[in-house]
């Protein structure tokens, strides 16, 4: 133990750091790095306020898990295994230690994922292993496990990770400030309060449900205004392209002005944890800053675009309309852009941003479960007719993202084009 | 004139633009280069949310002074210039646009200034003097003149530039927000209410004073809270000490295993308007990643110290304790730590960061006038008990800032000073 | 035209008076009575903060109802009929004038009506129609016409009463404010960007359906966390069965110690409007307080539990359960407690408290209707999925509303109850 | 010990009750009287949302008492008596109970004086005392010991009244957000933070110093733009003229239409503890309602001037022109008004009201002390050039108060007076 050490938060206010292997994770310099990787990647470029980092969002899901685990140890409910505390800490604090930049969008493009880079960050040869190895030799194994989801105990996984955990609240709370949308605040107070510890899960007292119902509405506003925002889809898209675009051209043999190792390594697939930890947001921008100097023209417009924001426009289609995607493969060549790199249909939802959906399947986030006075658990939905209709509810349209200068060009496959769109 | 445009901020809510002028100025790529240079250079390290951009301070300045004219015109007051709207709205948007990565450490070292650059911008082949020219061939050189207070209207420089100028109540209240204290915060609306153009000045309505005192009792506790905390001057100093190694290690004709041509030209005294255009933060960023790898140990040690935040420690001294300067020296020159770069002594206090000084000279800022109900100016001083009392105040201590592995080393002169120290 | 009037509000920062008429309407008595009148009624007693006057309120619904016309007029829209803004505000502004004190509670027991009482207060001899005919002879007539719906032109009364009104987007954020919750909050200032006047109707622009999606489900959150709470529901009946009460007593013949002129006229059904002037919630309460020490044990106790919040209890129950009212009739006739006063069942809905409903019969608010680019309407439910999943659920539990001290007295028909109750 | 409950309150969120024995006291019917006992007496005048009561500032009090405890027990602190835990939280939710309506005014004008009535009530045969008792039978004069700055721990009584007590740092957080004014905001967890127990008593680490400032500042500005606000001035004057001429009438043996018994004990001077019970707001609004029907026409004007906000005017005067008081007198005179209940000159500042002023005598408040890491205590005024700066500061101008419509008629007097003042 150490004397309590804080950092200023503006979402928490004060994020409270108690125990010494904690504060020592926090100056590793692999924890230190997430200061250089932004919480929202693409976003800032829709909401200019969201230049956060993955830093702060990390230290405020280690400062919500800490707060339930006090509550529980408070209440001495029986239900919590003390010795799970800083291992849940620990857990909460690192969970996002493996994203890399811009994460969306190179994951897409080069197949990494970034909970693997956590455990290869957490069991490799790193500052943060040292740190954890001195709880105990198996230790950075157990917190490994949380992370991925296969330690033994579902209560120490569910606090990091389910429909109601300390990451969303986290970053419902954060993105909602930062962005300045006032739609993402709910009353973590209240959640926090209800939460309790139950045959191995945690679950909700009943008399919470109506704020569980605020939470869940908050998360599917954040969805359609923040994450699903198609500026946002726009530049992550861009983003995908110009990588696409840089990649073919390195399997092609082509020869860049810069390439740093970390980059060349990413290309070959053979990225080792040294590069990894080199691997940040500004890395990525300086590279594609060097990239708008280089002589490909596709590479060095896309480039260009992404980093001085002349992003792809887009036009919402319904199904009947997929016809359009030929129609603008037709003009986009007509005006001499390649439409593997000017174009792209979207469509903006994925499982993991359902408003709401209670699964029990293997690969489901745990659903979210009430406990009434009589200690009887029940799912959600069963309960509360809002959750009900809501629960997996999609929305979202296809949209067809393009470069607005197509239509400064004549020629008459971008007529016919024009007017379907514009009439 | 266009369709009126919005961008979402935490701190305006909105921020709204009317004109086309203003809209393409924002949309030019020296402009958005802003979105990769931090306001507040090294205090994210400090406050973990302080990663807001110059990019969003600008648009905010932007909002505050549309807001204050809008306001003028609204009331039909004669005195204001209706004529010069754009022109104000223009310079308040480009007033930071030549502000470099981590100004005050780079500025200090290589002697470069923000305002010339922003000059240079305004005035050189770039996007943002084309659009400005559209206006009118003399516009660029107008805004220019503004933003270095050479323009003829005193009272189109004091909205962009004064002791109570958009500029500091917009980074007041962004600062305030994004690092999370609530110091900074006062009553922007009734400010702007109070706020009259009056014989070439803009004057605030006597009613408004107690708004004005807590504005500027705000500006006292961001300076001693945020600006001149003494964690953000640490990261500052050794910023500015690597920035110095690397500078020397240049001169003496040292072989860089990385050097980009930003860098390289501005060691060489040099720098372009398109070297200036790629030196953002990333670049400085990641030229520091690769210095960490240098072979050369110092300019390495102090790299990764301020990437992975493993700043100096400091001890506050009194006057009389400035022989423990000489100590110092002498331990760290035992230790095999090079004073030059492993220490330095600070006061953190500059005249522009004064709680308020009513000065009247060439050099000073226009200070605070009141206009009373029959028309009669004071400066505020003179009708503030309170304005007057804190006026001019300067505090802050003199600190020695050194690496705390210092003291894990032995030998006599440490000692000496571990025991002058710590007792 | 005066000079501008500001009040500070917690809610709007600022209340901007413009117009003489609306200075002069504010400074009437009978406008300054709202102050003595809670926007919440008996609320207070569940959410302490919840304190705040339909005075406040008032001017709420004034001021966005003023900023929704200003934005009307700086875009010279069309289709909004200029002549009738200041219709608009005083409207707005005396839509609540003939609110009474605790309104629900009087208005079921007398049959009073406040919107009733609203058109007498601005058509009588009162302060209030003497600066209403200033503006012209017919303009009280114009006043009271748009608040009971009467009005030649519709795009004045939805202004005011709609299902997006003046009215109710300051209600929302106002009680949210006040008691705390922050359930109630929505993005105020992009729902007035998007709001356009449209032939005689006044829509949304396409663009803010989630903002209007905010706002339905903030309101949702409210009724169901502050206007149909259990424990202000338990207080309003009390409220009530004192009132009951009373009321039986006069018919009695009983003979009151205390018994002000307006309270006897209510009892009587002929309220005058000065007795309407002296009614407002003090008058009521100190009412009340002489009831306590009146010798009829029953409304001595009934005000006693009012005054000092000895509230009832309840216990939900389903439909099936409905024969458990007998059982409680039986229990408290047991326990010597008369069943009319001491039990209550409710069901706490009424139609006007919908989450949201599209009608366009002629006794339904308006519903909201989208306007797109083509400038085609459609009815909210139409495009947005969530409201239509959330449209007309109705929600809320029967409730038997009790005495908590009928547990302390024996008997077999109380213990029969207590079982059913408690196992 | 109970299960704990929670009260929503807009400014600490939740208030937590944790001990039976406090829970209770909420519950008695003195306690609840306070719901009817505005915090800001008339200050509801001036800023329409200062509805809030006497409630729920105790029970604010209370909250900050107990975080503060908690804090101390979390961390162990030698110097902290845990035996007085319980004794603190009831003297904090006590501390206010005595509080009659209107107390400025009332104590003003007839001699009472809330402190003692607090004593009164808790020694008294009250339901609070009967709950107090139940812990001891001296525990009730403990807690009126406490309250009366009597009983013998010094660390007891500072934490509810000193510079830097529960009292005032509710106060000013829950007036600045119910007004709607932001300067009474500052860090209150920051503040609790570094509160400590030392040697008997209550100082604060040095290293809170800056959060000590701010809050001080926070209390200038409250002071001066919402406790002395000149329109608040003028509706305190205004009561207390129509209480003064009241009681003159009463003195002189006038017949009132409606006397209620406590008014009739007030007035002679022998008030019970049962009629002060009923003393709230709500009776004497009603009884100043029913004094606007009254025959004599001081009586009916200064109550009708009060109830429908028909303030009296002000103007400021230099101390030179204190002659203009004989003016006053000869115009109030000339146009038949009576000076001694249609004038009052006024300065508005009471010790109490001081910025902050570090004396050390037996009826001042404890001063602020700070302690440095080597155990020293220093006044903050030694340490912080801010607080030295402000410390003592006396504002504020003499004003007249008078009725506007004097200037409405004529006559020399009136004229002379009209010249002066107007020009």
């Amino acid at each position: 133990m150490i004397e309590e050490k804080v950092f200023k938060d503006p979402v928490h206010k004060y994020i409270y750091v108690q125990d010494r292997i904690v504060w020592d994770l926090i100056n590793t310099k692999e924890f230190q790095r997430l200061r250089r990787i932004r919480q929202l990647g693409t976003s800032f470029l829709t909401f200019h306020g969201a230049e956060h980092s993955r830093f702060s969002h990390s230290l405020g899901v280690y400062e919500i898990t800490r707060k339930i685990i006090s509550q529980f140890e408070r209440n001495q409910y029986a239900d919590w295994p003390a010795e799970e505390r800083l291992l849940c800490l620990c857990a909460a604090l690192l969970h996002d230690v493996g994203h890399g930049p811009f994460s969306h969008s190179i994951e897409k493009v080069f197949g990494t994922n970034h909970e693997n880079w956590s455990c290869r960050i957490i069991l490799g040869d790193t500052d943060v292993n040292k740190v954890l190895s001195q709880v105990s030799p198996t230790f950075p194994h157990d917190v490994a496990g949380v992370i991925c989801k296969t330690y033994r105990r579902e209560i120490v996984t569910s606090l990091v990770s389910s429909q109601l955990d300390a990451d969303r609240m986290d970053y419902l709370l954060r993105d909602a400030y930062f962005t300045g949308v006032n739609y993402g605040t709910f009353d973590l107070e209240r959640i926090l309060r209800v939460l309790r510890p139950y045959q191995g899960k945690i679950v909700v007292k009943e008399s919470g449900m109506h704020a569980v119902e605020d939470y869940l509405m908050s998360r599917y506003q954040m969805y359609w205004q923040v994450y699903f925002h198609p500026v946002t889809r726009s530049a992550e898209i861009l983003l995908g392209k110009a990588l696409e675009c840089a990649k073919a051209l390195f399997e092609e043999g082509y020869s860049f002005e810069f390439m740093p190792e970390p980059i060349l390594h990413l290309f070959q697939g053979k990225l080792s944890l040294s590069d990894y930890f080199l691997l940040d947001e500004s890395l990525m921008q300086t590279v594609l800053m060097y990239w708008t100097l280089e002589k490909n023209p596709v590479l060095a417009d896309l480039s260009g675009r992404f980093l001085h924001r002349r992003l792809f426009k887009f036009t919402s289609v319904d199904e009947q309309e997929i016809s359009l995607l030929t129609d603008f493969q037709d003009a986009l060549e007509e005006a001499g852009l390649d439409p593997n790199y000017y174009m792209e249909m979207d469509f903006p939802s994925d499982q993991s941003y359902d408003v709401y959906r209670p699964g029990f399947g293997k690969d489901d986030k745990l659903p979210i479960l009430l406990l009434d006075s009589q200690d009887r658990l029940s799912e959600i939905t069963e309960r509360s007719e809002i959750v009900k209709s809501i629960s997996g509810l999609h929305m979202g349209q296809h949209r067809i993202y393009y470069p607005v200068e197509l239509f400064e060009t004549g020629g008459p496959k971008v007529d016919v084009l024009r007017r379907r769109l514009f009439g």
